[in-house]
């Protein structure tokens, strides 16, 4: 049985810049949503990234579902999900934290019809209209758990993936959660509390904004991101950042002292060692 | 008395921007460059950012001085070119930090002569391959005690940052220092420890890096800034700059503590209020 439609649950900044994508690259292709928000369906419609608006009962009809809502919606939403698809249908989900997840139908009857994954892109927009074509392409996309999928389903997703300029890494959920933690979700904190400190000085110092250059601006970018995603995201890989925020305070606290006695040295130090940043981000797109 | 030549001391990533944009706009001037390094003299020549080398004695020539170099160095500096410089020359300086420069000068018998000015942009690159065109387009620059300046090189200075396409603040040197440690210097110091933190892990983690995305890339940025550059400003601001960081941290030690009380209301709540730098970050180019 080979893929007729595909049905986005939650028609955001992810499964919409994946409808469109897929919708690109194959216009066969039927897409389908389904999203909570009504609003947000009927603007996914209008903006055409998706074909037709649907509900959770009509996945019975689903080739291919596409699971991209907040981690904590994701994990009550997915037992539900494969309870109504047929024994064909592949789906998968594309959240931030994966060891939650993995548990939740790790003896689901149709386990083998799920896979999880990771695309590692986005924005600090949200929502269809952040949807944008080529998010996806030569960015990272991890798949936990590939062993626990059909094989035939696995062949699926991969074309999926392939359509979508992807490379595929593959880990364990729990490692996954962990590595994540530093890459992606301590900066969004650290961004986030950079942007508190500056406003909350501003409510005392008027104009402090004025001052702000491009430097600024790109640190404190990803403050701008969705609490209603984020939050979800801290709850359930909440050891794994506790342990990075730590490090990282640690980190900060060291440089202060460093600074309180008057040792720039280390302080240069400390900075030449970490410019080692620039052959690593050199990697990254 | 006009200029008809303008000296860059210090033809790095700002001197060399600013001598590209006067080029461009006034190519009558002759643009002298001098520098410590050698090499860098040479580039900035070979790259056509300047006219010709020279050296710190020929100052005496010198219509206009722009004095664009560490901020330690500055202090040095700064004193000595005044000594040398004929009585109608202005001489600018362009760093990070402006109170202990200004104090540097405050008794000089040419202090009319001298501007203490912040032109607010830059990147993370250094030296003269960095220097870009338009680099202070549209972007603000800090001037302090204005007053002090002779009014004829008050309107010398201005015509040159019009034509660089700058918008003015004026500040006194405590407030400047006081204000640009929250909008600078504190994002510079949350990004290298962010890259320190991530780095560190890796040393036991491989492949971690392989799942950074464009989030991490961005709050990471400043980590490749110049040690030689920034050690000097952290010194020099040292006790606004603990200030900052002493806020930071607490911000993140209660982010932290919401975290461990699995209080996830208030972060959502925190983060929310947080989103508001979106219609800061509006004003920011």
């Amino acid at each position: 049985m080979s893929v007729r439609n595909i049905y986005i649950v939650g028609v955001g900044l992810i499964g919409g810049s994946i409808a469109k994508d897929i919708k690109r690259l194959n216009s066969n292709l039927n897409i389908v949503g389904i999203d909570s928000n009504a609003s947000h369906l009927d603007e996914a419609k209008a903006l055409q990234i998706i074909d037709e608006k649907a509900t959770l009962e009509d996945l019975v009809q689903a080739d291919f579902v596409i699971l991209s809502v907040p981690v904590d919606a994701a994990l009550h939403l997915l037992p539900k999900i494969l309870d109504t698809v047929h024994d064909d249908a592949l789906v998968m989900d594309v959240g931030s934290t994966k060891t939650n997840i993995c548990k939740a139908v790790a003896n689901h009857p149709k386990r083998r019809n799920f896979l999880a994954t990771h695309p590692i892109a986005g924005t600090e927009f949200s929502g269809p209209k952040a949807a944008v074509e080529n998010l996806f392409r030569h960015k990272t996309n991890i798949i936990c758990e590939i062993e626990k999928t059909a094989f035939k389903l696995q062949e699926k997703a991969l074309t999926i993936f392939q359509i979508m300029g992807m490379r595929i890494r593959y880990m364990n959920p729990e490692a996954h959660d962990k590595h994540i933690a530093y890459v992606s979700h301590l900066s969004h904190i650290s961004s986030f509390m950079l942007g508190k400190t500056v406003i909350e000085k501003e409510k005392n110092e008027r104009d402090i904004f004025d001052m702000a250059g491009s430097g600024f601006a790109s640190t404190v970018r990803l403050a701008k991101s969705s609490p209603e995603m984020w939050t979800p995201i801290f709850k359930h890989n909440k050891e794994n950042v506790i342990e990075t925020l730590e490090e990282y305070i640690n980190n900060l606290e060291q440089f202060k002292a460093l600074m309180k006695q008057d040792d720039f040295e280390s302080i240069f130090n400390e900075m030449k060692a970490t410019n080692h940043i620039k052959d690593i981000l050199n990697g990254i797109a």
